[in-house]
């Protein structure tokens, strides 16, 4: 079995083995990602997030149906990325539910990942899995995240648009949470609709909507530092917000036609090429960060290292102090 | 004022005032915490999170004003992360509905953190943030953070006792979220507990707990890859689950005894020590980490950075390659 050869053909084992590997930092994985590299740029990636309870995941499996019955009909990955399943478990299971869902259908991939050993590893194994489904050939990415927080503003990075979901009902911190989400949202999806209070969230996000658009002139202006081009250009993007029902189905068309406005826009306005700049550009920066870091420990004694950890935890040297130190010497 | 002499007194105006320069990266303020740092080690950090809609925030300032009808009283600091809110906002809501609940009394300090510039600066300011309240004398500091995922485990890094608090019925992803919070939580608390479904969430916790217990031995057995340490010593905390209803104050006691109980075990077991060590070591990490980029990518001249990020987005170049190139080339 050649990885690449087979991935770049699109055999399910071979891609499915191949984000094994970059999960278990396997040698040679980033080899074959190298290799694939020339081959991607080529699907289109949503990010889909939201707080757990509201419904992504079904919503998800509905697009990708969706998207299955497009005319022509389009290739689906799905990446559902768990940060809080560390140690495994939920994913196996997520990925069990799932297959049940959508199995049958050759033009949709479905992975979970999770982190196996550093948690900040996850974000860098999310990306290089997008890039093997890319290769691939899969036409459209979802990317999903659970909860709130640095995960969201991670696939807001990795997806050329965005999908926040919230649902009716989840609490009253869900009002705070939008104040942060707002930046990073290109389309909401208010799920479960047709729980009370759906109408009333619908409202929460547009009345937000409104107060942020005189400032931020489109969703993604302060976000991506760019407010000076989107205002330049004189292109405004507001996110629509669209009522989905996604245990049957209800509103999803709606949505796609949201993520196609969206990206039609993003082209049209010529911001495509600079969010592909931006996502390389992040995702660059995260490796290198993370190379730098290798390097630099790797040239460090363990014995220096404990050293300095204990005289800091004895407060004889404060860590700034100690960091200077050690960049210093080297 | 003097910033440092004045927090080291306890000063309220000067905590808040150094706090702020933390966060928006004022020159001075790192060498003001090199001074600070030696005051530092004193205070009994805790971490409480969980999900939106659980109501983490009300059980704080439960449990804030709990320890202040301590015998003796403690003073309590409290800072709440809002890493759903990069560009403010939701912080300063929440501590002014903080600010009415527990004001008045000059032995609780309360301070929302968000970031202003760039996300990955807030774990860091937050560990910050806790050592200027350390310093100033606090002696329990709850560190509080929405969300899921990353936050919690970095807030498990900063904290020496961890409570995940959990309500019923939020939804059937809670059920997978467990998964990765069990290595975490040093103690559960089950708030709203006077909703439906609440000794179902107790008892789907516990059993997961049992589930759990045979291979870990103790729940920070594999978070904190010592589970060896842990068996050595012969001593198991299990963590225990706690109802409460937080908006009475209900359950509160109970919680504030677990707490203690942690506490205590960390340490008679010696494992107190241990957990110092670690959270010293991943606060240095992130430090290091961030100079070393900040280090690196001044050495970079920003067109030769352009030209990279160009020639990735044209797929002539891989990022593997690229940062081997760039690593290479010092």
């Amino acid at each position: 079995m050649n990885l690449i050869q087979d991935t770049l053909k699109g055999n399910r084992r071979a891609i499915a083995r191949l984000i094994s590997h970059i999960e278990d930092e396997v040698p040679g994985a980033r080899e074959a990602l190298a290799a694939l590299y020339p081959h991607t740029g080529r699907a289109y990636i949503v990010g889909v997030t939201g707080a757990p309870g509201t419904g992504k995941s079904t919503l998800v499996n509905e697009l990708a149906k969706a998207y299955r019955r497009w005319n022509p009909p389009r290739t689906v990955g799905v990446i559902a990325v768990d940060p809080t399943s560390p140690f495994s478990g939920g994913a196996i299971l997520g990925d069990r539910i799932r297959m049940r869902d959508l199995a049958g259908d050759a033009g949709i991939f479905v992975r979970s990942m999770a982190t196996r050993g550093s948690l900040g590893g996850l974000a860098r194994a999310t990306a290089d899995a997008i890039k093997v489904l890319d290769a691939a050939g899969y036409e459209m990415i979802f990317v999903e995240t659970v909860g709130a927080g640095q995960a969201e503003v991670d696939i807001a990075k990795t997806a050329y648009t965005t999908i926040v979901v919230e649902a009716p009902g989840l609490g009253d911190e869900i009002q705070a949470l939008k104040a942060g989400i707002m930046e990073i949202a290109d389309i909401f999806a208010v799920n479960k609709a047709d729980r009370e209070g759906a109408d009333h969230t619908v409202t929460a996000i547009q009345m937000m909507l409104d107060l942020n658009h005189a400032s931020h002139v489109g969703g993604q202006a302060l976000r991506r530092g760019s407010g000076q081009a989107l205002r330049l250009s004189g292109q405004v993007w507001r996110p629509p917000v669209c009522k989905t029902i996604a245990v049957r189905g209800e509103g999803v068309p709606d949505l796609v036609q949201a993520i196609e406005a969206h990206a039609a826009f993003l082209r049209e306005s010529g911001l495509f090429g600079q969010r592909e700049r931006e996502r390389v550009a992040a995702e660059f920066e995260h490796l290198l960060r993370e190379q730098l870091m290798r390097q630099f420990v790797s040239r460090i004694a363990p014995e220096q290292w404990d050293e300095l950890i204990e005289r800091m935890v004895r407060r004889e040297v404060d860590p700034y102090t100690a960091a200077e130190m050690l960049l210093r010497g080297r």
